[in-house]
């Protein structure tokens, strides 16, 4: 009961949340193009890499700030990174930010009362972006480590795509694996993020069927009797 | 709300579908035939190439005609291509038409009363029916793709076949494997397939299983009170 | 409602089926067993192969007399082959039998009233035994196919279980793989087996979830009401 | 009914597990770390080596204590070993004693009247303990039988470990496989577990997304009526 603040201070975080809610989104989406532009673009390309350090920065800097202004307004002090322990992670690995996704989603669900989509296509629709991004974010983490090592077999960003997806499909070819210590690490967070794909999928065809069979019983039940 | 055109533009539309469902399917047949013949023909056998020309063009034809009618039908102008997004991938590629399958099964459905087999058989039906059909024409292209391509391990259609099954089941070997662009780009969707075949199988299966587990309830209980 | 015949005559297949079923069960794991001794004993060892060959033709007398007897008793004549499809693809592969286990378990259902396992405990058992039996009749074909064929990676008995277990379950190394026609038939199969197989574990394990919730939700409510 | 003791006995038995359980899973943790210490050391490392066998031998004692103390408190006697199969098999190869995680999960379970994580997360929380301390312990094991093999491709720590998490995650990449017997026998216990770990995941997920539309659909039915 302590880690919980009182309403009024809940009721500001909401409000900032809210609002800072598709900026930060939009912030994201900049900060993995300039990573992107990082790591694709040749070394001696002076203005690209200058580019993609500022955005890379200057987006960070945004995310410090909104994480630092919901600490103070959470009145959470010193519990905060506690509490929010994916706002502390997202924080130091912003490429893992689209994991974030899923409050937004929620966030979203809240304030509309009728949904256009069945809750159904929502979770395929969020678990796909969310999936696809991550594996993006993956595939340029282990392009980055990988493409310099020796006997790598990821040597262009095409080859990391393609074990990407290989990878989160659970269908491991292993004709491109990650070789070096810290592309496996990533490559076995990205294999965890799979299965919990496969659970999403699954989950929600087999929800879809279930309903769809209490409704056919329904729509029989009073012909019968 | 925009976007639903009135009851009589339905009503003539679903007639035209429900009329040209199985001439379609035939003609789907027919497409993937030709395609087939094209591919795996040898590339001077000169009856067998016309034939093959002469099959997928005219059944396009045919999958244009129908979907310049429904647009005309349905009286939405400008917002059919959106509006039936499927359709509209479904004429560009017609290799996914076995995509369109769910709709014909609907359709059925929508017709028969009392259907004889019962739901969880029919989804476990059509999503065979789909996937081997996507299965097979996957195999084609990957094997147009690849076959010519230096440092392929997909050389045979029998390679191809292979690969497909081993893809769409998620087991992944790995002997053989697309190593072209375009080739990996047909294989990350035959990965989204498996992964929604595995979904079906599963979620048909748990559903059924709990259906069943909640009838041995239902005839247990009047005993017990 | 052509296919069904009359009531007396199911009741004697009943009868029939009960009383074969244990013999049967007992044939088909000698069948096993002499398809088994034929594949791994050397071939010059002429004592083995002789004992092999007369099990094995001597159960799949046994297995086809009874498949006439009861195609004689459910008095459906010459539609009997359609109507107990399975049952005549069981014959022509005797090494599919284990499948038939799914029958046996609901006829072992339909006798004890209070089973001693419950439903998910009872589907993983046969789920289980029945994939135990299939990967183990898979790896023996394979075996036999593969063994021979230059550039074979499944060159020891060892090395087709170890395939088996790695398909089975999706994993899917590729360090040993079928690479000759037939091999790769029987490879699909158990691919297909091993998708059944994830679908039946998972199924089992969400039905069971949800019970469990079900029911901590029902002891809950009273207490909040 | 009568593999069942009487209830005192039940009761001494209870309160002797209740006592016992985290004196026991600190005592596995130190049979882990005794067993990681002999595989990972250096064979001439001396001291590691006694520290190593001392932590190994005397964890497995105090298991055997245990073992024999609840034989005896049961009153089941020569049927002990049958009716608590699972306690036997970890006690003849410890390395599988996460597997007893779910025993204590479920005491646990039993105690506490209002648990702090939900169903669904707790499913997962043990679900990953488990599977990870498993992973873990077959990564060792594989590591130990393996790295001195001739033609091994799993060499190192790193490539057990690397391979554990692609052997659960059924991603099966197949850059580093076992290649000896016992090493596959481990191998082939792993995979089950990956299996059962898909279900978990695909099973909590799967309830949780009906139970989140149960409850949507209960908050809607009012207004609709």
């Amino acid at each position: 009961m302590s880690d919980r603040p009182g309403p009024e201070a809940t009721a500001r975080l909401t409000r900032w949340e809210q609002r800072t809610e598709v900026p930060l989104f939009l912030a994201g989406l900049l900060f993995l193009t300039g990573y992107a532009v990082r790591v694709l673009a040749p070394h001696d390309a002076q203005p690209w890499h200058d580019i993609s350090l500022t955005l890379v920065w200057s987006t960070w800097l945004l995310f410090l700030v909104d994480y630092v202004t919901r600490l103070r307004l959470s009145g959470l002090g010193y519990r905060f990174p506690r509490v929010h322990w994916l706002d502390t992670v997202v924080l130091l690995l912003p490429l893992l930010r689209p994991l974030r996704m899923v409050q937004v989603y929620q966030a979203v669900q809240r304030r509309r009362d009728r949904p256009r989509l069945n809750l159904y296509a929502r979770v395929m629709t969020y678990a796909g972006m969310t999936v696809g991004l991550l594996g993006f974010a993956a595939a340029l983490a282990v392009y980055n480590l990988e493409h310099r090592a020796p006997d790598a077999s990821i040597r262009t960003f095409g080859d990391a795509v393609w074990w990407a997806c290989a990878t989160l499909t659970t269908v491991g070819y292993g004709d491109a694996t990650p070789v070096t210590f810290w592309g496996r690490v990533v490559a076995a967070g990205l294999m965890a993020c799979g299965l919990a794909l496969l659970g999403a999928v699954t989950g929600s065809f087999s929800s879809w069927l279930i309903q769809v069979f209490a409704r056919e019983d329904e729509k029989r039940s009073p012909e019968r009797s």
